[in-house]
């Protein structure tokens, strides 16, 4: 794995670019992330350009043995550009324009401003698409950030009138499809059509979701102009976008498909505070970040990148943009380095070079301090370096046995309509991810389109639709199958099943959702060999032939079974959902054990690896190759299996 | 009391009507509500009309001895008419249009809109409008659902000015009620006058609540404009229209006067979670809704029918529009029907025959499921048709020997100027009927001009205004009264009255509001005898011949009482409020009993029910003829008094 | 020290008008306030005016004895003039107009507003400048109040790009100084730069920060051109304005440089709920208000006013505007009246003489009930005259051995770039005020120009840029200066200091902050001996020659000392802020004592004041020339030093 940082040379003086590239270069880095904010300084009127800067950068940092990943600048495109084109603008959900003034100012929708991303993507992929340094290119940045997918502009509604032609056909299609009779809702043509906002009350779940479908496609579109472009003027380089934690408001996996390599930004503690985890693990992790949060990104984004991603951006100490913002614990930046070596990432760097003194992100830690003086990531990246270096080549990450899909469609059906306030299909994805981790599992997130072949258990905590293909890949597969609530509950067009949920496991299992509640907080179900369910519950008809593991105690059946197929009818909490999985895994014939909450394991290869995620020494059985036994509090130990 | 249930063919293929239509019938049902949001189907493209659909049903339902209540459409404009004229919209209090893509989405004020809605209302009457199926009409459908009485549109502001000058002459006269000397308000036409949302700072609080009476009137006159044209078209048949639960936003007793019968939409579950109760209560009464609310609103429609009303939307499962939506227990279904039949309902229909599997309301229960099996409400229906049928002619629903006054204007002015954040009449009102209900009283809830002869005890929870007739009818009245806080404290031009609160009740009892605080959340004031206060607190002034009942630990007094008359100087704890309120039932002849919290009763003529929303099962002295003994939770039992 | 009552002779007929003035004379007041918001009464069509009936008011009081403060009505531009002008409306951070209706309804960049602003002020001035009864003018009324600093009007905007050129000379320069080729933010001249709201995400922080100062210097502005005009047609009167409470949106030190006398409108049982503490002290001191948040504001208004300063408004009873509204203990509007005049006021005047029965305020109490009676504040009135007249003539007040600064550019630039979200530099300022008055001393509140000389201790909670002047005198003071985090963190222009914080403290103590991070709520930090550290926490770099006082149990430094220089490195609980500060008084050889959390103490000349917030009487060791022995709850006692 190589190591690298995000370089920003524009915002320093000249005079600190050459110690900067040397002190990279003797810390073990290996490259340098450039350029993709940098659009102001390249074209600073409109027409004329200064490239002289940056050669000089790109230069110099070959010149030191780095490897170039340069970013075309299409996030922040400049005041000028904004004012001549006022219509490259979105809109929010409330119809106000979002302005100039931070970044991510612009419209996927806009055709206008999809001309100049490509004109200035062009011109950059001219300059350098073939400068031996620029190894890869990073298109745009962090698409979606500081939801940027929907836009409500006119361009956007435009598009989505003609994105409706093209899926439906004709409107009666559209009108029969949504069941628009419903409320008087028909339409008499595409061109009545709006976005489904700003409506007296909830607008129509399925427009809802298309409209979620529409954009998702406009930043698939969006950045294939740009892939086309880099793919055509810079041979043999990887293409690669660098996606965000918990965040879900594009098909990642489309856009996936376009590159070369998956990357994403991994910060683990800014990302604490917003995940949907429990006050009290908040407080836990707070300075290590949730022990599962990283791995799940690492394997969604492996997915997205088929087999082959990055970390381009990792936390090197207190970001600026959370809520709070603490300091990681000792060890925890070289902890998130081997979590990113265990699940097979290719390159990992680290954001950023030098904290930056002034700006939206001053208080941004960075390897650097504001003074140039190491900040306190710095021992660690060069232990992270060093213990590379004394590792050797790495083995290849193989295929994992357990899969757990992870849908996109799902988490904006859920969105679309939730039928209880708090129904999240991310986070439930994420709790079923912790169950099996904690269980000793690896756990390979997977599109509801992978092949399942391989897998001994697979996973489909809420797999809103499931059609036909994966039907018959279940069926196929002789995996054991877990399935949770909602699963099948909708069609492809988002209505209910006409033989109800679960739609696409009925040949796999005989029951049939006969009716479905939510609960609010504060409620819970108890079962009847422990546990409860809570936030939502199916009453589910079984057929001949289903077993019924557990009930509640007001009689309802809760898991069922039949041969491979389980499914679970309500909202089980973590306690409960590991005795299932477990269960479930070992008919499997997976070996299971309970690592308690803090410490995760993972293999690559013949490596071993622990982390320590909690507030307590663990003792090894072994004495590891990197860390040591006992393995402290933020600690990692690594060791191989035959050793 | 007939049963029926809201049927939308428009959204079935009609190869399921006639086995619909049969499958009512043999249920018990007696008759379908139909129609009201079907106007795209009626009228598919501006004066094309197709109503052979809509005959063939109703001639099907009318075959298989269904009577049919049909709905105007005007709830949900179409497209085409909202694009034709856009005028229409409402706007919201920040002036933004609300627009298509729901429901409701028309501005009360637009005078274009009342031209379409009668145009349409003038169509249907004349087609169905002597229909010997046809036994009523739906005007609409829930006048204000989803915030849409106020409306900030021009032509809002426009009529606004207008009413204005007819209520008060001249400006001068306005700018003198108001007292708009005050912060240099004072306007020199009625053309000046703005709506009272987008100020700086709080708006002047008589101009809100002249904008919440406007807004009211201009729902009275749209229903007027539908009653007039359906009473000469479709002479004999009932006018109806269906309030809504826990809604205050125009005066339901105007419109009610309007029409034959007052009909309401009753959700008991999804109602509670929206209701001023406590958790504990919530979860408590997770599966049955709360005890009394319901009976608040069937004895609040009662009084807006005169006698007459319906439940004409009844909750059969769980619903989709509550942040969550759990399901009924088993037996509330039914025990919701004999509580409408205790309070005299006339007839009562379940919302909807079959759920649907597309739209806003997909995951909303019916008495079928999507896929056309009887839903967990059906045998609930079953049970109480048998159970009417064996109870034979109901008796009628006499007068009650409580009188609880509720009055729109109160609850208005309250919100215009809380004085503190969480002041709400509705909630207090309803305090003040669940403390009688838990004594065993039946109460009428009455509008403030209503006859009060024959009460034997009158609640005045929050009456602001106390103008001349209703002191004369307390006065004239023979019955206890208690009277609350806020009582008497504004005129109806919303000034503090001059000799001081409480306005109109000093003739009964000589007291004066000196000085009033509101309390935050979490201070209470203890109170001699026991109990706190809590929320708020006057300082009264009492003369001679008033006796001091109950005083705070601070010495204040607390209850006031002279003859016949009794002031709550503050908001009491709902125990306190329960001794209050047994004394003075007391003091009127009325036998008390406290129920506690989960059992309630009531008479109609000589059958005496009982209603356990509770979670234990209830013992009675007498063998019912409907129910069991003991009474199961949510569980109802009914006898004859001289059984 | 005088008292006097604001008076509003245009709300109430004039038959009642002399009743009054004798009544406010025969209490012992010696002034009235009068007129700031009465502009639609004086010109009540455009250049048509109506003095008349402010004469007689005028001549009316000066009969009496009354003197008069004249208030300028810009605060409440008449309906006609915003008709005529509505470019004079401001516009909120979401771009809407904020309109007619409530006050404050104008934008203080507007150049048409200005101009009729000073007209009616020139004409004001010329009718009552020389009149014999007036003593004093109050410019416009409260200032900022509802939010109104900041506008985002076209004015707005181009006033906002002069005052950058102005402040920054070429565009080249701007963009150097806040660092803007981060994001591509850069300009090329100043008409591109807009208004720092709006934007997709946060919004640059020195952009945000220099649009407050600039709104800041539109407020000097607009009240300098009153000033100017009063000063030329007044001579001899005292010019004044009327500040807030918890209200930090412009700098109120540089519009106090305009004035003669700072004054201020306190209402201690109104601010209790909006300041920042905890429920407990809210639910203690609900009927008192805070012991502390009254001191501070007097003590920073003494700073304003440059020694002078007066209370115009006091809470003489519940108050209309607070989320609730309590009534004070008995005693309580005494005590108040006590406080401000052991800060050395010159001045007191009771917010208002009659409370209205209509209106936006008619539930705000007055020294009469609306029915003309005394209310429950006037005994306590009448008593503090007689104590007044008892006591003779007061010392003045002297300088303080302590001086907080306190600075609204910091709490600008904190709110600009807050790290942690519940960070707050004037509660910060708020609680280290509290830790010195609960030790006994009498702090002065100063701008951070202030002159230090003769202060023993220097306290800088939260002073964010330190330039060269204040370090200059905090090097010449002999003081012993105790700073907190976030001291020296930025410069002028919103950098991170080129040698790290704390900027210009570095030279009497050797520190430098490596790292900074925030910590949620319910984080805390043990600390090695006793107290906790919260929100906040700096890892600290120490040169030779500072010792480490105090260090958390991780082991990093917390209270660094050098000579007289202390600085605390992270956010301290009240108990250890305490113990620091004594031990950092104690060095400055002022003896300390902990008066717990209720009594406070004053010093004015000889005479000594002891204030009880609390609920339990205080036992002196001497008999009070006024007051008892023990202080009651809400009590005072005032006693001679060599008594």
């Amino acid at each position: 794995m190589k190591l690298g940082v995000c370089w920003y040379p524009e915002q320093w003086p000249e005079a600190l670019w050459a110690s900067d590239v040397a002190r990279m270069a003797a810390l073990g880095l290996r490259f340098v992330r450039i350029g993709e904010f940098a659009w102001s300084r390249i074209e600073p009127e409109p027409g004329q350009f200064e490239w002289d800067w940056l050669d000089r950068a790109v230069d110099l940092a070959h010149a030191a043995g780095l490897q170039v990943v340069m970013g075309t600048p299409t996030a922040t495109p400049p005041k000028w550009l904004v004012d001549a084109h006022p219509e490259i603008l979105a809109r929010g959900r409330d119809g106000q324009l979002r302005g100039f003034g931070s970044r991510r100012h612009y419209c996927f929708s806009s055709d206008v401003y999809l001309e100049q991303a490509k004109r200035i993507t062009a011109l950059m992929a001219a300059r350098y698409g073939r400068h031996p340094a620029v190894v890869a290119w990073q298109t745009d940045n962090e698409y979606g950030c500081h939801d940027t997918v929907v836009s409500t502009s006119d361009a956007a509604k435009a598009g989505f009138r003609r994105w409706l032609a093209d899926r439906y056909g004709d409107v009666a299609a559209l009108n029969a499809a949504w069941g628009l009779s419903f409320w008087s809702q028909e339409y008499r043509n595409f061109d009545e059509v709006d976005a489904p906002f700003g409506t007296v009350t909830e607008s129509h779940p399925a427009h809802r979701l298309d409209w979620q479908r529409y954009s998702s496609a406009m930043v698939e579109r969006f950045n294939a102009a740009q892939v086309e472009i880099l793919r055509a003027a810079s041979p043999g380089r990887d293409i690669v976008h660098n996606f965000m934690g918990l965040f879900t408001e594009f098909d990642h996996y489309a856009v996936g498909r376009q590159l070369d390599v998956a990357t994403w930004d991994s910060y683990p503690i800014g990302f604490l505070g917003q995940g949907p985890f429990t006050s009290a693990d908040k407080a836990r992790y707070l300075r290590t970040g949730h022990p599962d949060l990283t791995a799940f990104h690492h394997s969604l984004y492996r997915a997205c990148g088929r087999g082959r991603w990055w970390v381009i951006e990792q936390q090197p100490g207190p970001v600026n943009w959370a809520a709070w913002n603490p300091a990681p614990a000792k060890g925890a930046v070289e902890l998130w380095g081997w979590e990113a070596v265990a699940q097979g990432a290719e390159r990992m760097s680290w954001f950023r070079w030098r904290q930056a003194p002034t700006g939206q992100e001053a208080m941004h830690a960075g390897l650097n301090r504001p003074d140039n003086q190491p900040a306190a990531a710095w021992p660690e990246v060069a232990a992270l370096a060093a213990g590379l270096a004394a590792l050797g080549p790495l083995p290849a990450r193989g295929q994992a046995d357990v899969a757990l899909l992870f849908d996109y469609d799902s988490v904006w059906a859920v969105q679309s309509q939730p039928q209880g306030r708090d129904q999240d299909a991310l986070a439930t994805a994420m709790a079923w991810h912790t169950a099996a981790r904690r269980l000793g599992l690896s756990v390979d997130v997977v599109p509801p389109d992978a092949d399942l072949a391989g897998y001994r258990l697979v996973l489909l905590p809420v797999q809103v639709v499931v059609d036909d293909g994966l039907a018959q890949r279940l069926a196929a597969s002789g995996a054991q199958v877990l399935a949770g609530p909602r699963t099948g509950s909708k069609t492809r067009d988002f209505a209910i099943p006409p033989a109800l949920p679960p739609d696409g496991l009925q040949a796999l299992i005989d029951i049939r959702v006969a009716r479905v509640e939510s609960l609010p907080p504060g409620i819970s179900l108890a079962v009847g060999n422990g546990g409860v369910v809570t936030g939502w519950m199916e009453d589910v008809e079984a057929g001949e032939g289903v077993a019924v593991q557990s009930r509640l105690d007001d009689g309802r059946g809760l898991w069922f079974a039949a041969g491979r197929a389980h499914y679970l009818a309500g909202g089980v909490d973590a306690g409960l959902l590991g005795r299932v999985m477990a269960e479930v895994a070992a008919a499997a014939g997976l070996a299971v054990q309970d690592l308690g909450p803090d410490v995760r394991v993972e293999r690559l290869g013949d490596l071993r690896f622990l982390f320590n995620y909690g507030p307590t020494a663990v003792d090894l059985p072994i004495l590891p190759i990197i860390g040591s036994n006992p393995v402290p509090p933020a600690g990692v130990a690594i060791w191989r299996e035959d050793a």
